[in-house]
């Protein structure tokens, strides 16, 4: 796509997280023209240059900012940028305050935070969400993709499908959103991800674990199914431990340790879910959105614990910071192509 | 009690761990003139020297174990040696075989594996346990914890003091052993000490904390109760996230969130314990063996999920290697004065 004369772009979005930066460039269909990955996440910024013109001297934010957007923005200086995930913590480039959920989606497109950047166009960074009942709980990030899969499910033919969903967000961090008519009225978070990691580098569990060449998907539902099997009922602080006492009894080799331990952590998720929804009632329609081979271990769950197979959305992030642009007035509405859905 | 004319020993007890050695000298009636405490656990033996002499030089082991007691024994050189713990795993000093489950706890001191010292006085390696029904489970060094707590129990008036009990022994990985006249019949891991290590070295739930002067107990038992109430119930996973959470909403200091960390943890353990033991009927009676600070968080949480207050062993450890040498025929049985109990 880029060219000696690109398209013309109508919106520059930003999906900033701890890890990681990614770049879109989108059209006034909201069409993605381009799109840069870059590993500038917040907690791992380029380094200013010390030069001791410290007054003008630009910071890591600047930096990685001007890798990922400045020559679409020499070439189009009036384009409006958002942005969306920890760069608006309080690590972040600029602290965006969390709305309060219950919250209405559009809401959130009309508080955006701005940068300055003195003469140059503003960065405008999408506000993260909080809830305060029960005990309390945060995302970033997240409700930009929340967003991204609502507003899209809004306009499909189907009229049921807007009303009441369970948004399933698996990673580091998993999400698990209920919304309703555009409206966020719920959400969890569940550490999976991390702790999964944390357990595979820092515990006696990862010494007895070695690379697999590919995944062992039998290990994984191995360890789904455990979670929910009277073996499982101490729960997850006891079953981690039989991922190295199944190895020391022979019964699971070192190459699929990591695999059994991954099944046993999203099972013992997914499980909680599974009860949680249970005793709601009727359980809602899901929608999964991530990374792919991520999504097809929830979805192995989900079956096994009798929530069915979820649909899955994709794009969420780009159509979110769209959309979200949108309501911002950042550029105007226009009714998208049906490609891009 | 080191003096230059020392009182005669019966036996050299050690208590070999990952991290730690612990020395016991004992008397011919099983009290304990003498303690070492080293840093030579089995993970971090100090370093042999590389004087090219390969066929003689020593290993970490020896020269842990002569830092140990090799002055004792140079002074009573026929004093038998008894270890238990990580000394007898496939990374210690010879692999002491697992004994299966169920148990009679004298049968482990018939099969202790013999460590050969050339001329000079073998060590005699406890054998671990292990469980093959449902999970598989296995420990090293508790089962010696369990033999003296067991042991010195048999001989207290209550008739009915060694029916049947439940043993908890709290630490990096908690066990909790159900034993009945003298036979281990089931036994549970939870690895809520290294989960905790993990979750606060290598998580962001690490990055907001800060450290305490003093154990924050009012935070503790705020972690404690969670772990049992509605907000808990999407389980450990997800209300581990609430102690970074509560900090980004006010209402938890950082040096307060290692402590309540540590309540939702070993309030998800005795949680589920309680439950477990609920389904099982009539609660069994239960003794705690372990740290003292440690052990006073434990029974807070027996307290709030109505296990009520545990009895406390003391000196598990020794009081189990001196009645395993006496079952071993190490030395010779005798009645222990009263003070050692």
């Amino acid at each position: 796509m880029t060219t000696g004369s690109p398209a013309s772009a109508a919106l520059i979005a930003l999906d900033w997280g701890t890890s990681s930066l990614r770049a879109y460039r989108l059209d006034a269909r909201g069409n993605t023209l381009d799109t840069r990955h870059l590993p500038w996440g917040i907690m791992r910024l380029p380094q200013p240059l010390q030069d001791g013109a410290a007054s003008t001297a630009l910071s890591g934010f600047d930096l990685a900012f001007e890798q990922a957007c400045g020559d679409w923005l020499r070439a189009e200086p009036a384009l409006p940028v958002i942005a969306c995930g920890m760069v608006g913590s309080a690590q972040g480039w600029k602290e965006a305050a969390y709305l309060d959920v219950p919250v209405d989606l559009e809401r959130i497109g009309t508080l955006l935070t701005k940068v300055e950047r003195g003469t140059a166009t503003p960065v405008h960074i999408v506000p993260g969400l909080i809830q305060r009942h029960g005990l309390p709980n945060v995302m970033r990030g997240e409700e930009t993709q929340v967003f991204g899969v609502m507003f899209d499910q809004a306009r499909t033919s189907d009229p049921h499908a807007a009303d009441s969903v369970l948004i399933g967000l698996p990673g580091t961090h998993s999400k698990w959103v209920n919304a309703r008519r555009g409206r966020v009225t719920h959400f969890d978070t569940f550490m999976t991800g991390e702790v999964y990691a944390a357990l595979r580098g820092h515990t006696i569990l990862g010494r007895t674990m070695s690379e697999a060449p590919a995944a062992d998907m039998a290990a994984f539902e191995r360890g789904l199914k455990v979670a929910g099997a009277p073996a499982g009922r101490a729960g997850v602080l006891s079953t981690i431990f039989s991922t190295r006492a199944l190895g020391l009894t022979g019964e699971l080799p070192s190459a699929s340790q990591a695999d059994y331990l991954s099944g046993l952590l999203i099972g013992h998720e997914v499980a909680a879910l599974a009860e949680m929804l249970r005793q709601q009632g009727e359980p809602p329609r899901i929608v999964l959105c991530g990374e792919p081979a991520l999504c097809q271990r929830y979805i192995l769950a989900m079956q096994h614990y009798g929530l069915g197979t979820p649909e899955q959305a994709q794009n969420a992030t780009e159509r979110g910071l769209w959309h979200l642009a949108v309501c911002a007035g950042l550029v105007a509405a226009e009714t998208p192509s049906s490609a891009s859905v």
